[in-house]
């Protein structure tokens, strides 16, 4: 409880990635972040729980053993039992990678949704099951509450037909084999970040370049998304940490033809053993930089990763026809001043100068004044975006639930 | 015999496509073309020989059934018996599409590169059977005659490491898995013209579009070919008549999930079923260009096209840090003047500035006299290429076997 005595109301915000789950809770009232969390190293020996509180401090630190998304889920739920026995949980917002072609907004979660979304397995097969599955838990410890499905597609709804279609036969695009894209509730939140941070961002042709583990980025027009470099899986696009990003076919064809692999052993290869990791051997790119010096393998991967975000940049840009303003997100996006660097250079013909010192410093605004193209850093924040959406959510349904109570 | 009753002297061109075979007659003197001829439909009901004087009057045009490359072989080497019995065949050039990383300078076809060549047919097996039977056909007709090997894998053979590489497991970059790729002596063709066109040609960071059936971009940098859009195979880079360009592995791991097919069959789709075909149900631009103001599945697809043209465009300028020239060849690229205009259109922020008259005149130059970047068509020109380098090694040769002569 408060001060006030009343029953403290909070959002929780479920995220959940391939080997990790993050975790947040808001305050319902002034989207005020009280706890966030993340349990790492699931079905891995090395299983990490931490949690921070609102001042960044760190609270908990704790080893265990999680051996599937649903144990991470018990312990959340059990951390949520014994330290918030008196609040409120008003909401639950997930994040959810692909809903297919006709779920795309943000939307409550009822049992048609979650049999949709099962018949969608196969769109994310990697990713969809253990979301299922987790809403599932949580819906049976929180059968009450309303739990609302936040879809990372959602910000690429708008892509043009010949952006969002693959030049591929109309069999296999009737089967849902289009461009869906990714990292959308990170590119929502920048844009919205943006928008409070300067004005007149309509006009502008932007880039956000969301660089992580996971590395896309989404060319934006009339503040909507135009072109994103991953298509249906997020597979696609640049190379990243161990995926291989856009192939030549043929590719792919000669490692079936020379190699007795199965197409699960393939994409195991694709998305886990590819990417930085197959050049240099290492898939955290700020340990690349730190070998580059040396050693060759890590300097070819680090130019590899740096010529193959140049060259995402020119291709969205020239497809919108011009670019305004460049936009850093991500772990490696804030945080690497060498690698921003090391993009922005080529880009010199496009109007894009950095500012050195201030790009050093990791500044707001990190382009020289002189600069033809702003260039930005705006650190993401998913939760917040799917705590935004669930409280929008939960505002709309005590509307429409006051109103239908009128009409009684 | 010509007038002064000297043996006429000859260099013979082979030059074989999935569907058709070219072929040509050059004056081994003055490299002036004597005959040109293409066979196509080889492998259907529908056949046909057709051959050109070097006026480009058609004398022959006839109808037949060529069951396969061989049959095509036969037919030519019947025309020359025929109509070239005094001739001399000074020595015969061939395009090859693939060497492997130790075969990419023009060179002479002996048995031992016959062998190696034959063991490297999982890296083209849709070319080199073919490309390899017509060879030993031609030897064995024309035992005594040079013959020569120019692969179209040469141009790009100074690629740097960063863009050789797939970031994919060093296993398969061992296996041969590397970007080569092709239209080499289409670029080499078109540079050498340029160079006589104009001036400083080593300083211009340039592009070449070549346009047609199969499509792909080049960058140049110092006169070197810096990146291109294909890669292993021919199916990659951007979207062409019937085959998908560079994909992102999820959509070919969704389709070989979700489809019942061996890769054989995915390898038929992704060649011959994919790209402009699969949109608009047909595969020549042209035809697709007469559509498009009808019909939306044409207009769609003529979009595709023209959107990945320009994203490589985009892409490449950005790769090597600007653009002062872009060069239009290849079917389409040398006679589409709408496929040129809509393209352009997109780039006028990076200085691309169409001149309307003199690109629907297909002007040699047709950018503006204000624009940033020089805009250019070049007719290719593959055949002359392959008889240029069948010429320079003749040279050497002779030059070799008079020095090894004089030594004796």
């Amino acid at each position: 409880m408060n001060g006030s005595g009343s029953v403290e109301s909070f959002i929780l915000v479920i995220n959940s990635g391939s080997s990790s789950l993050k975790f947040a809770l808001y305050h319902s009232l002034n989207m005020h972040r009280q706890w966030s969390g993340q349990i790492t190293g699931i079905a891995t020996p090395h299983g990490l729980m931490e949690l921070t509180d609102s001042h960044q401090r760190v609270h908990l630190c704790d080893e265990a053993i999680y051996r599937n998304q649903e144990d991470a889920a018990l312990a959340i739920i059990s951390w949520i039992s014994n330290n918030h026995k008196f609040c409120e949980i008003a909401g639950i917002g997930y994040r959810i990678v692909q809903g297919g072609k006709y779920h795309r907004k943000p939307e409550l979660i009822t049992d048609a949704l979650l049999s949709e979304l099962a018949e969608l397995i196969y769109l994310a097969p990697d990713h969809l099951p253990d979301e299922l599955r987790l809403i599932r838990k949580f819906r049976e410890e929180f059968p009450k509450t309303p739990h609302f499905a936040c879809f990372d597609t959602f910000f690429h709804q708008d892509m043009p037909e010949h952006i969002k279609n693959y030049p591929l036969p109309e069999k296999f695009r009737n089967q849902g084999l289009v461009r869906y894209g990714f990292h959308g509730l990170s590119y929502e939140y920048v844009l919205q970040k943006l928008d409070k941070e300067c004005s007149g961002i309509h006009q502008k042709k932007m880039i956000i370049a969301h660089l992580g583990i996971g590395s896309s980025m989404t060319s934006v027009s009339d503040c909507k998304g135009f072109d994103t470099t991953m298509g249906i899986s997020p597979l696609g696009g640049m190379m990243m940490s161990t995926r291989s990003g856009d192939l030549d076919p043929g590719a792919i064809l000669f490692i079936l033809k020379n190699n007795d692999i199965t197409v699960e052993e393939l994409e195991v290869i694709l998305s886990r053993q590819s990417g930085l990791k197959a050049i240099s051997g290492i898939a955290d790119l700020q340990e690349i930089i730190k070998y580059a010096g040396e050693d060759a393998k890590s300097k070819l991967a680090l130019d590899m990763f740096c010529y193959q975000a140049v060259k995402s940049i020119g291709a969205l840009a020239a497809g919108m026809g011009g670019l305004d303003m460049l936009i850093f997100t991500g772990g490696i996006g804030e945080h690497s001043s060498l690698i921003r660097e090391q993009i922005c250079t080529g880009l010199a013909f496009m109007g894009i100068r950095l500012d050195r010192s201030l790009n050093h410093q990791s500044n707001r605004i990190i382009s020289h004044r002189d600069s033809g193209v702003n260039v930005r850093i705006i650190p993401t924040n998913e939760e917040w975006m799917i705590a935004s959406h669930t409280k929008n959510l939960l505002q709309t349904q005590n509307l429409s639930c006051r109103k239908s109570q009128k009409k009684l």
